[in-house]
């Protein structure tokens, strides 16, 4: 396969936090030993991806930088260790490009949490262009029967939706309280749930959003902009009006974070996955004993977790909704989503 | 037996909320068909019943009132449906008079948590009288190798410390901080713990409770009172410095919620069990998240975990330090209570 | 209401182990002060009842006996203790009659485990019969838009499978074989696990069973009775060729309890609910431990497990095939049993 | 550090199945690019070396073959990929060489249950030799203050019996029985069982072996030479007569493995550990269901597991029994073990 192989790709990258991304040719790298190169065919956009070029948040990005962290390819070469993927194999860069394997939350599966863990597009080079080097023990495993371009963006908001799902410890025919649901994330979050055999409640604000909520299974809706009483309103929709089990947090403001521990019902759970800037999680000490609440954070999965959301993905349970441009096109993305122009998710065609 | 049962017997009785408690003869109670009669022999005095003279929670009391909720006595007669238990039988009346046994918490052993619950010495009449009902179901087993004093104050501080370290989900040989180990609940958490094979870093302030918990078995102490960075001291007194796998806080002040959240370690549980009037859980969401940091309460413990307890305690690994004193001078306790002038725990002998 | 219920009833009677049952009229019982009684609507038939008949199990019968413990109705007298559920509440009176609601096992909602226990049809009278009696606090709640008819199959059947899935530990996406999937029990495995959102893959014989156990979600099938290698097409029936996550064998002979733990995956589990006569779990000890391979028992649902069970059904998740008949015809169907001429379950309605 | 290693070092080799091990000169091997070189101090010699002379399972050996899967020493030399360990780390050789770090196994932290992983001392040469080869992220971590000749029998013997008890799901306070109390494998297990807080029933044969169980801790010992009715005995040993929570199996015949599930209590584990030859798990089906018994097999304890084990011993809780000798010497030991004439555990001094 080597020499099908080119020297030089488009990527676009950014020079420095805070400006714009330049559309260009660089280097293909070379794997190294225990690594793989991915010729990543299409890739997904984030919000995370604007603040890696903002720079706003508290962890500097590697520069010159290329971004993108939902990259959907094909393995084109391999590193002298690498047993486990062929060339030829579908493949997908996630957010966690690599992890020690060796620290005690590697030994537990806890791979996002370790604390030499390298992330795609933010501290590594990205997928925001043609061919991008991975860990192979990292690379998730895409069955060919998968379409590349609608799996994209399954690579990073699937695994975490569906991770904190899996996280609230909720089982099937138990209800869940989406905060979000129409979203991206959150319509990620209600097929996920579906799939699962949970009941959904949905909230979020809007008519629209009430239709496709239902549409993707959510048996009930509450309005968050129209509602007199959220804490009820969200208690009344379960069968015996003592709140759902657990509620799951994809909104991006504060408000949602501090209501969810009074509507679940005693031993429920408050699992925060989005994460707005200078938020708090807070909760009266005295309620949340004697109710026995549990409020946890959900960071991204692990590789077992990214295997089962990509099963779920095959079997034809998850379809993230997006819109397809080309790569060249990115700036003009982020633009549109610095002034907050921008509805649903984009996913990138490197090869326009 | 029943000629040994008296029609009239001393307790301690509170006509309104705010006032003082009445040693006087009342008329002893007759069991209903599913309750038993238990002659108290000793009660451990708790600061709930405090809350329940002053009126201070959220919740009103049953008036008049007899209070308390760590009795231990000798089971004297029996409803027409009990089977259970026996006349000469040993047993405790906790917290937890009764619950339904029917609703969706009870049949999943979360009695504390069912809404018809009844506490002892609040909506139902508790232990400072010399004869007490209960209900069979709830009664604590308490096996005949027990001390009836020593006991005591197990029936509700210790059971709902070793609820705690059990919902932290901590294993043997990990590490939990407890936040307040050299009070009352803190000392009686330090023993449970050590019981569990788990290893202690206790938080409090003073070198006399360092080296109470010393004695108790924890292996490391941190002052908040001289410490200047308590979030890193507590770190660096694990053995891997990354921080604890659980806190659980008896302290009864807001600060050490907030900062629990922080020096535990990724994965790790901050379990809250005293309640601070008016006090929040808070941590930041960001850190939460990537963290994945589980805040919760913990109520008190439900029948199983209350024979847990005891069978601690039987085992000889418990001590709780108590002062003797008549049932008689209860008020001189509340009225040392009310002024912050106490220090251990009392318990009453309900023959004095 | 009390004028409504009559003082005599239509039963159907079992005066003697292995006798026939003689349909008649017995008095009415009244309920003591923690019992409900029931109007029975309608009782399915089970092959435990015919095992009472007889008397072929290591356990005796109360005699004369009244059989029957699928029975759906209406409750129509309370005792004086019972508070949470009201006269012309749906009710369904299942195998656990009754248990202590005190001991270790019932403290930890394993009340199917109660040394105390009572079997509805078996140590105390049944649900063949017009007006039942049962505990309170066991009657299963049944909502008021289920049809009774229906649900009664669910009441044993439905419950015992469900509670053996959710032994299994087996999580939504993961792959379950269910062996014997086209007979009662199997059938109703079937729509609970698909409801939970897991993989089938259905074990059973003829071709018949194979369009069956289809219809019903089962995404595999292999035919024992064609296979000539079972182990090995189990194993291919999954994904990635490692075998299923766990088996629940609902079989009646004891072959496939000693395949089943070499097809599922290594952390496999297998779950015996059938109980063929004197048959034995056999394993071979270097593969179970080489493999670390579960095997274990499930017995019937406690009373969580019944609200969920019934749950699925009332959202319309689960259909219990069964044919009608009255009362009257019990003999006439366990004349069938015997003979092994029997193919699906009998639902009898009382009025007939 | 690099001239400290010699190119030759001494070794026990085994150059056919069923031979005779010969102390010799080879060649020192490099590390790749993901090991390390480790200078074997101590190794400890365990059956299963045995077994890999002897050739009597089922899966093949590399030959010419350097046994022992129990090795602990000083690291020397790291591959270039090499991060997370230093040259001076002191560094154990288990069982699991290594895996492959990839599979849905090794994701989920069961690196055991790897299809690729490679066993030190039969498929990779193993520790009877001065210098080793492991792969880095398999390698265990010991602290600076253990012994390493101490410690060399826990990194098989103690780390599996750690896994066991954890397998079990018990928790402190309540009782395990350990069949086989005794031997090397149980006396470690009793240790473990008393570090992490469980009532501990021995069950072995003779009155040394009580004496001795009862100082590691043992509150009960039943001997099966003597008792007419283990079953029974077993039961009475536990404080209220159910029997034990689970039962760890480290016995070498077959007939435990059947008692276990008879006097387990209802929803007891039984764990198997020892591989008899040709041995079967057996229970009858009808109690295992009643009784909802577990019966699992538990292989080695993965790398979590590991470090745990470990950390047990650097706390001072746990001395395994052992007898020094040279790497020389260890054709004479097989001699004894192939004889039966062997007590306790050897640990081999590499520099004689």
């Amino acid at each position: 396969m080597a020499d099908k192989i080119p020297t030089e790709q488009w990527a676009q990258v950014l020079e420095k936090t805070g400006g714009k991304v330049q559309y260009k040719k660089i280097p293909v790298q070379k794997p190294g030993p225990d690594e793989v190169l991915i010729n990543v065919k299409y890739s997904g956009v984030c919000h995370t991806d604007l603040h890696a070029v903002n720079g706003d948040w508290p962890l500097d990005t590697k520069l010159p930088l290329v971004g993108g962290h939902e990259g959907a390819g094909v393995v084109v070469a391999l590193g002298s260790l690498v047993e486990d993927i062929q060339i030829g194999d579908y493949a997908g860069i996630k957010w966690i490009n690599s992890s020690c394997l060796q620290c005690s939350f590697c030994q537990q599966a806890d791979e996002p949490l370790c604390a030499k863990a390298q992330m795609s597009g933010y501290t590594v080079d990205g997928t925001f262009q043609q061919y991008a080097i991975a860990k192979a023990a990292h690379v998730a495993r895409i069955p060919k029967d998968c379409d590349l371009e609608a799996i994209a963006p399954v690579l990073c908001a699937g695994i975490t939706v569906y991770k904190g799902l899996r996280e609230s410890g909720i089982r099937a025919g138990e209800t869940v309280a989406i905060v979000g649901a129409g979203g991206g994330l959150g319509s990620l979050a209600c097929q996920y749930a579906k799939a699962m055999g949970l009941e959904i409640i949905a909230i979020d604000g809007g008519a629209d959003k009430k239709e496709m909520t239902a549409k993707l299974g959510a048996r009930a809706f509450v309005d968050f902009a129209t509602s007199k009483d959220l804490v009820s309103d969200v208690k009344a929709a379960t069968e015996d009006g003592l709140g759902p089990h657990a509620a799951i947090l994809v909104a991006v403001n504060e408000k949602p974070f501090q209501q969810a521990a009074e509507y679940v019902r005693p031993r429920g759970t408050v699992v925060a996955i989005g994460m707005p800037a200078n938020a708090y999680l807070r909760a009266p000490v005295f309620e949340s004993v004697v109710k026995m609440i549990t409020i946890k954070g959900s960071y991204v999965g692990n590789r077992r977790d990214t295997a089962e959301a990509i099963e779920f993905f095959r079997r034809g349970l998850i379809k993230a909704p997006y819109k397809s441009c080309g790569l060249s096109e990115l700036q003009s993305i982020y633009d549109m989503m610095q002034e907050g122009n921008i509805a649903g998710r984009y996913v990138l065609d490197t090869s326009k």
